[in-house]
């Protein structure tokens, strides 16, 4: 096997290179955003989307985009053609950059570019059989909206449900923050994922505000995919328990794609299996994909 | 001047040598801790206190302790004797180490050590003159009481400060999640320093749990100096209000020490100038330094 490459500031490197200080702010700040894009056959997938929320992030932190759209194009194509990767995840974070460390945004520093490629198989069998999830506390910032890698918080929910045996951890936002472990709050979203949950036909996701990342998958389902299946759309918050009362529940990601919950802290989602709006979307999903990556079907 | 120094993993290093790989947990995920430790007449300031709220920041993400107290002092050691920084501090981070990105903790990690060592003279003027201050939504997770390289919530609010114009930026947890820019709520602390007010005589500041980040100056003066002096402390939560009736302002942190506030908001803290109280600790907190680290007074 080729060892895995890597990229930074356009050139390229192998993954395991050391090319950072430790004064650079990603290291000691988590001073920085990130992207994953899904390449399918050859082809990152709505790489504009993915970009564009790099942009805002960016922004959203005040750190200078000193990339191009096309330049950050580029790079992806040559990571796919040099590491011959045909189905993966390119990965792609930008931080501060380097500077004598202090709390405070430097009157000084380039933003550092980093990225890799790893190949990925479609989620086939999760998909088709649907997994389980658990309920967590939501304990990450009131930035959710800005994709950062400050990740603790989603890390901490993910270990829980990997302890639990579960596929993903579903965040609660509690009523108040002097509370810290209650599930008496808003579903906000999974650890890394958005969660969608099927009441009288009508598919329901906690509106985009800053408790939640906007998926990209979430924008493709809610903007593409649902309009045209003639699916209504709540973007409202709801609770535990609506969620556990609905007919169906998904998770949506760029690496799950719609991935159907069948179980939430061990009770079934309606009769336990896989039901027809999640099919649907599932379908439609891969029609979507299909058809942006030249996919023959 | 000599280039500046670093260690990682208990090898001495330029500051600037690229010694870390894109996939350090830290780098991607932020998943670390740290603890900055003052250095008076050449010797650590309760380093004891610092390794061992370390040991509980590890414990908080369960991230394995592969050094001993011993080994950490000696590394304070070797950086002070080949700086030959006598009054400074030093940085040292400990991350979840090197693994294939995934935000679950990965099977198989070394945790990686790195420090450094920079001059710094005693906040002499700030202490005399007291400081202004500004309150701020705060932002940041719900582990707050963990010292992580999780940062942004700490960076953003003390952009603020700097922009305003002011040494520091308090923060203020809103009631309710859903209103992330009210600064209606409780008090908890600086983005780099607990915050205490003094109100009739009595000092109070927000009680240790999982709003803030227990402070070893905090320690140094709820356990050390407060009783030595006779004043009587109260850990409850207040709000911004109260805090600006307060007739005294303070806040407290390593690099900081005691730095009164004689501004909140524009308006004067009780007369405007640095009161008895605050005087009083700043004194004790000098001495206590002074008895510690061996410096004649």
């Amino acid at each position: 096997m080729m060892e895995a490459i890597g990229l930074i500031d356009g050139k390229l490197i192998g993954l395991r290179e050391k090319v950072i200080e430790i004064e650079d702010r990603g290291y000691q700040f988590g001073d920085g955003v990130y992207e994953v894009t899904r390449i399918y056959n050859g082809r990152p997938f709505a790489l504009k989307l993915h970009m564009e929320r790099l942009f805002r992030s960016l922004a959203g932190l005040r750190i200078p985009a000193t990339y191009s759209f096309e330049e950050l194009a580029g790079f992806h194509q040559l990571l796919i053609e040099k590491s011959g990767v045909v189905d993966g995840t390119v990965y792609l974070q930008i931080t501060r950059g380097l500077a004598p460390r202090g709390h405070a945004f430097p009157d000084e520093a380039t933003p550092r570019l980093t990225m890799s490629i790893q190949p990925m198989a479609p989620p086939q069998f999760s998909r088709a059989n649907g997994v389980k999830a658990i309920f967590v506390p939501d304990e990450r910032w009131l930035r959710c909206d800005i994709k950062t890698i400050n990740l603790l918080g989603n890390i901490l929910a993910k270990q829980r449900a990997k302890e639990a045996g579960v596929y993903e951890a579903v965040q609660v936002r509690q009523k108040e923050p002097a509370s810290n472990q209650s599930l008496d709050g808003v579903v906000t979203e999974g650890s890394s994922s958005n969660f969608f949950a099927v009441q009288d036909g009508k598919l329901w996701t906690h509106p985009a505000n800053h408790l939640i990342l906007t998926g990209i998958s979430r924008t493709v389902i809610l903007q593409e995919l649902a309009p045209k299946l003639g699916i209504s759309v709540v973007e409202k918050p709801f609770d535990v328990a609506f969620a556990k009362n609905a007919q169906e529940a998904f998770v949506a990601s760029t690496t799950s794609e719609v991935t159907p919950i069948i179980a939430l802290d061990g009770a079934p989602v309606g009769n336990g299996k896989v039901g027809p709006v999640s099919c649907r979307l599932m379908e439609a999903f891969s029609g979507f994909v299909a058809k942006e990556c030249g996919i023959p079907r």
